[in-house]
């Protein structure tokens, strides 16, 4: 028989579908990719360019609607250059759709409000800028030093759409190698999907793991996160070590 | 042989494809529609509850942002109960991302941008509502007279994405019934997509158009649309007849 995708002859245990399936899955992956299409059009409609974003400005042919700001934001560490930090510039109603945390801080007349400045501590001018942008346009430039201040940002500020996306690049970016950096990090900032796929490296690589001059650090600095992993450690011995005791009895 | 994807047996005959494109089709459909979620939590994230979105306002969990509004748009036409017209409010900021004619207006210190106020004639109090809500949200409840009303404010400040989503709309209600309408309609407000659909259809539908009552009022009132038609239709026959006669001479 000859595959109408690949068009090679195969035999009959290589079978796959028959002509109909295949015909209304061809449909089916071109009515997916129209609905993409479709999904990447209204996206680039809603998107914003932020009000720093000089990299676009005046480059595309679309309105940018970057005038008209009416808060800035500061960052407490140094500016681009070593001076003090630049403010961002950036609009209250943008900055209260995005983050339920600001839009309490700029509806209910705090200091933030009246003063017209948000000052967001532990956090680089650069960090700031992209993390503006980010809520302007839902598109950002991660490496994992960014991802890890986009996360404790989108935490603070209850981005959850950020923190999700950061926590799965994180994800993605895991290995047993850096497992329990990951995982610490994961802990102070309440990183569930983060945190669990790091603790199941651990329990892979624990052997490993526990050579490492790393390990010794990590249970002096963080003694019950220690204490946890050796818990679920347990746990999963029981869990395997169950059915092999119950198909044993059986 | 059983397809692996309804599973009943099927002839040689009716063979698709191999195993291994079944599976990696079946991948590619698992990838779209991973893809798919993605974009819409994206859309999600970057739309806004427009502030006179009265009905979703403080039953979803996220922020809203509808406060700080620091512009009005007026209906020229009715309130919702015969009164004037109530002013619509909104961010200069989302105006002028979302249309270049906002955008020229309130960054230029026009009449509008002191005054805080801008006139839209020609749409009632509810399209215009409909309107800034599309806006903000990119979401609209569409039938063939909204779709229209869109199109026209889509045209006139120039939102191409909701000109484009109209166009769309008003091409799938497309019939031979009310094809020379939709043709008047798009050749006024400069809807190529649509003329074109249309045309197509009076094209083919001539013989049962040109019986009717609404025809010759086409005629009296679009005498030069009437002569574009005759010209289409004219050359079509000339691109079908010329094939043939080649054939035939060869």
């Amino acid at each position: 028989m000859c595959c109408l995708s690949c068009e090679e002859d195969y035999v009959r245990r290589d079978a796959g579908t028959c002509k109909e399936c295949y015909e209304e899955a061809s449909e089916t992956e071109e009515e997916l990719k129209r609905e993409i299409k479709d999904l990447k059009a209204k996206v680039e409609f809603l998107s914003f360019l932020s009000p720093t974003d000089h990299h676009h400005h005046h480059s595309s042919g679309r309105s940018h609607g970057s005038g008209f700001t009416d808060i800035f934001l500061v960052a407490a560490e140094d500016g681009p250059d070593g001076g003090p930090s630049v403010p961002v510039p950036a609009h209250r109603a943008i900055l209260a759709n995005r983050s339920p945390v600001f839009e309490a801080m700029l509806e209910n007349e705090m200091e933030e409000s009246r003063s017209g400045t948000i000052k967001i501590s532990d956090v680089s001018y650069d960090a700031l800028r992209a993390f503006v942008n980010y809520l302007y346009s839902a598109e950002a430039c991660l490496d994992e030093q960014i991802a890890c201040e986009f996360l404790v940002l989108a935490e603070k500020y209850q981005v959850k759409y950020l923190k999700a996306y950061c926590e799965k690049f994180l994800v993605s970016k895991l290995n047993w190698d850096n497992s329990i950096v990951n995982y610490v990090f994961a802990h102070q900032h309440n990183a569930k999907l983060l945190l669990e796929a790091a603790l199941s490296l651990i329990l892979d690589n624990m052997d490993k793991l526990r050579k490492r001059q790393e390990y010794s650090e990590f249970i002096e600095k963080h003694p019950t996160l220690v204490v946890e992993i050796y818990e679920a450690c347990l746990a999963k011995q029981e869990n395997t070590a169950a059915p092999k005791d119950t198909s044993a009895k059986s």
